[in-house]
């Protein structure tokens, strides 16, 4: 049961700061240049050849129909966004083609059509049917949303019942190795208010961990199928698979209210959050299985952090917010802010067309290009899941902006933003200006008549917990739920002004990849150290932070630190010394745009010099204090 | 060309120490084990397949050939040991076997004989026929030296007579997907003094490195065809593969003086022991291709440190020091130490008949068993490359103790020891009696006639460099090359007390998994902190080592440790606190003991509690100060 309510999908436009750039860079760069993939991938070639209008076999993934689908689902909000009607011709040319590639009875996934057409349905641990059909659902339901264009969904519905049919209570047992058609059939539901694609998706959850997938070498929790998902209470396996199967766990629950699906959701955010998550909101510490780590297990170099990892959880998070989980609506938006702004803002070079797969947080010098860790951002992948997931995610930022309860506009992220108040809360529209990350003010501006007694609540980052939400009926400080509350009012004039203090950063002592080191961050931004600002030595490896000597924050949005340099030694030393020479200053910038000049080394967690203060007091035998942090003239 | 020479492989019998308990184990559980586990695992039903005495495909990997010749080898060798018989009958069935199985071509590889045979040779970069090829000859080799028996020899020189035909001077050019047969090759061309064998060997190190073998998902670097021999100075890829490679090639530098060889592999020393080796002498940081990581790239948890990497080092560092490389004959006899006492001890358990594939040095409590890196030792694995070659390597373990120079009988490992004089220094035996490393004294006499001028070469591990050598004319200090010297005289008494203070290590500042850490180390013996050892708690996760505390070392070859603990922290906080609670003593064991009780979290490398001293000198701005260990009374 919703606790939070979406806005509808106009009523959110981004208009200024780092978001509403990244959706005006998706619409010209990104979405065009995954049309463009769509060829040479060979994935419209595998639908011709399932239409039977081209000779030849499958090419690609066993997933490859999915890489369109998520570029028809950008393209939907997209249209939601400005109302373009550029890709009409094209929507009307690819989805015709999915129609004739579409079987008879409803079946289309073009691997198996060409592959082994007598296999349907067999080999459900790798195939990726059901998969591909919750991405060809969720790109038909937003453009049947955005554009009022039932064909897709048409097409969408057909196969949906011809899985009702094979899967659906009168029908045998069945799941996907790879979660997604569950949150993407309580999507239909909610569309086009069938209760058959809502039965179906909790029956697929309830189905799940009971061992009917057959194991291969990675062992049944690589999908999820090695635990009920109420009993499960530890993210394991494949990273994308389990957010994807978080994500539909919580919209079961969201259209269900089964409360025992909500408990295990809960379990798992804090599995996820509180031990398996990166600085950057990235997760997946193993490459071998594409998998979380055991807690605690956060490499920064050999981090999978699959981009498509932090869109599954911005989707799940999402819906946790709505569902009222018990991590509390801040916790849910500041992690999302923080996946935003880093891990997915990382997976994407300046000119929109160059993607990383795996976002690692350290990049050695010596590093190795790797299949899905290329030292360099790569125009496309063999495995392409993850571009036409950033477009898709981006176009549809706006949805994460805000939301509704019974009195209340809740500002969850805070972005430059049009924001259409919902009927209930009266009419009009809450108007956000600010430069935020980059800049520290925020005005608030209503301009139209919101219905008395409705409130504005906005939520204040918890590392800049002292400030005030200043409003017409005076200054607001922050509840205890993160967010600060004042009276929405026609005409109203607001003013937020965080504290964009750089902060060091430490992680919890488990953290064995981490131990000696700070990260910094300025608001939710992670900075990191490149090679690319030491072009005459130091090597980044090399450099050592001092912490006491203060953080400078730059106008660009750059950072300048003190380091030393730590001097050549053996590779094991007994009661040695490390020698630490030359101090100087040295340039961190935003995590989200490392790699955009040459390849080469760089960090976002860097050995720190520490001086520490012995303390004896009640019930305690230490205490490292770590410094406090001197801001610094702004060089 | 050799600089020290092998003494003669009966000459050297270990009597005492762990070395000689070992041998024993192996002799009375681990050998017999293997070959209970060739019938279960199919080994030997597909050699009876191969020849046609039995119905059925191939079963097991497609190297599992090699897994009956390293037990055979093994038996070779403790037939060289001890002479015993007990082994005849067996070697009579399977040496028979082997020879139906081979087809009057000589040919004999049982995956291909029953999968592919239309396909022999036609897919080298992962079929290992000729890595299986070299096991074999490596078993026929040893067991004609032990037992003078030659019937499996023929078998092997006729296989290796097709591969001369096949891939020679007149034929085509090719190379195995697994270097092995390198190193072999030039052992059956000291055996048979058939230059062919020393040809062929050269021309396989000769043809690495050009792109000859088609390039996987894992590319070219996984084999080590990606750079010519001579001009690698780093090593990559699969760990095993380079460092069998690297054997290879320094064997034929052995027997052809090719300098441009013995450069390359000193280069491949430094990277492999200064940049790439984890503190307990294993190799190799990924999972995912079995191989290297980039320098400093060493998470202890994550470490794959196969089992036969280690011991594949062992052949290497032996080869090294008879070849007089650059590192120096007390370097290679260190690193060859700290394998045997740490990595290659941990592999098995203290029955002897269960065996680590990966040898971690960190178990996380939540640690899930992986194919290759169960939570625990397990009796065999669906790869079966390490117990065999465990059985082997401890089987043949006299062969390192001990080599000759003209003048000068050198003993590079302190164990308990029976040495028979070789002929050119004169006749008689060095006994060495010792405990050692459990305990530090080490008493050596000769008994017998040596000839005049003969010197004992005695190495001093660098952490006992202060040891005297008192020898009949007095002490003797270490050489600049890590031995003290003293004539070799009849009825001669020497004594050599070491210094087993217990030491910490820390390592190179950019080895990441390690920062903030320290390792124990009691002579050459690494320590862990085992769960089991703390069975009421705290995790051993959370402990912090007060290096200020002083060790304590325990007659029975624990440690005393005094350790604080962390308190349950945020997984990421700004300029807050990390309160450490409950100073108490804890428990330290040899690493190679670990996983023998109950199975749970174990730590190498323990985080530190570091009170540093700022120092601003000349020429330097800080120095960290490692305490002095200060010695504690034993409890």
């Amino acid at each position: 049961m919703a606790v939070h309510h979406t806005l509808d999908v106009r009523s959110v436009r981004l208009t200024s700061g780092p978001m509403a750039d990244w959706q005006a860079l998706n619409a010209a760069a990104t979405i065009p240049h995954c049309i463009v993939q769509l060829e040479p991938s060979g994935v419209l070639a595998n639908f011709r050849r399932a239409a039977g209008e081209e000779t030849g076999g499958h090419q690609g993934m066993v997933f490859a129909d999915s890489d369109l689908y998520k570029v028809i689902e950008a393209v939907a909000w997209e249209i939601a966004r400005t109302g373009t009607r550029r890709f009409d011709l094209w929507l009307d040319e690819v989805i015709a083609l999915i129609g004739r590639a579409q079987e008879p009875s409803g079946y289309l996934h073009t691997w198996t059509q060409l592959r082994q057409p007598e296999k349907k349905w067999a080999e459900m641990e790798w195939t990726h049917e059901l998969y591909v059909l919750g991405h060809l659902i969720q790109a038909a339901v937003a453009l049947d949303r955005a554009a009022g264009r039932s064909d897709l969904l048409e097409i969408a519905q057909r196969f949906a019942d011809l899985v009702w049919d094979e899967f659906g209570p009168d029908g045998r047992d069945g799941i996907c190795g790879h979660p997604e058609i569950e949150t993407a059939l309580v999507e239909l539901h909610r569309h086009t208010g069938d209760d058959r694609y809502l039965i179906l998706a909790g029956r697929m959850i309830d189905l799940r961990g009971h061992g009917l997938l057959p194991v291969g070498l990675l062992g049944a929790k690589y999908f999820q199928d090695h635990t009920p998902v109420r009993e499960s209470d530890s993210a394991a396996g494949h990273a994308v698979r389990q957010l994807y199967l978080n994500a539909g766990a919580t919209d079961v629950y969201l259209e269900t209210g089964d409360a025992s699906l909500l408990t295990a959701m809960d379990a798992q955010w804090d599995s996820v959050h509180d031990r398996k998550m990166y600085l950057s909101g990235a997760f997946g510490a193993h490459h071998k299985d594409e998998g979380f780590g055991e807690d605690y297990e956060l490499p920064s170099d050999r981090a999978y952090a699959e981009t498509c990892a932090t869109i599954a959880d911005l989707h799940w998070a999402w819906r946790m917010l709505l569902a009222g989980g018990s991590a509390g609506p801040a916790a849910y938006a500041s992690v999302m802010e923080r996946e935003v702004h880093n891990a997915l803002a990382a997976s994407i070079d300046a000119t929109g067309t160059r993607f990383f797969y795996a976002n690692p947080l350290q990049q050695r010098p010596d590093k190795v290009s790797e299949d899905a860790a290329p030292r360099e951002r790569a125009p496309w992948y063999p495995c392409a899941c993850c571009p036409p997931n950033i477009a898709r995610a981006v176009a549809q930022f706006g949805a994460y902006v805000a939301s509704s309860t019974a009195d209340t506009l809740w500002l969850h992220q805070l972005a430059g933003a049009e924001i259409d108040l919902p009927a209930h809360l009266g009419t009009g529209v809450l108007r956000v200006a600010t430069g935020y990350p980059l800049t520290a003010g925020i005005e608030l501006v209503v301009d139209g008549a919101p219905a008395p007694g409705a409130i504005l609540a906005v939520r204040i980052p918890e590392w800049s917990a002292g400030s005030l939400l200043v409003a017409p009926d005076g200054e607001h400080a922050v509840d205890a739920d993160g967010y600060a509350r004042a009276p929405l009012v026609a005409g109203g004039r607001y003013r937020l002004d965080l504290d964009l203090t750089p902060r060091l950063i430490r992680a919890h002592h488990r953290v064995d990849a981490l131990r000696g080191t700070l990260a910094l961050q300025r608001g939710p931004v992670v900075y990191c150290v490149e090679q690319a600002d030491l072009p005459a030595g130091p090597a980044v490896d090399d450099l050592i932070l001092l912490p006491d000597e203060g953080i400078g924050s730059n106008a660009d949005g750059t950072l300048t630190l003190t380091c030393t340099v730590a001097s050549e030694e053996p590779l094991y030393t007994a009661n040695g010394e490390a020698v630490h020479t030359s101090a100087s200053p040295v340039t961190a910038v935003p995590f989200a745009t490392w790699g955009n000049r040459a390849p080469g080394a760089m960090r976002v967690w860097l050995p720190a010099h520490w001086w520490e203060t012995r303390q004896i007091a009640d019930g305690q035998l230490f205490a490292e204090i770590a410094r406090p942090n001197k801001p610094k003239e702004a060089q």
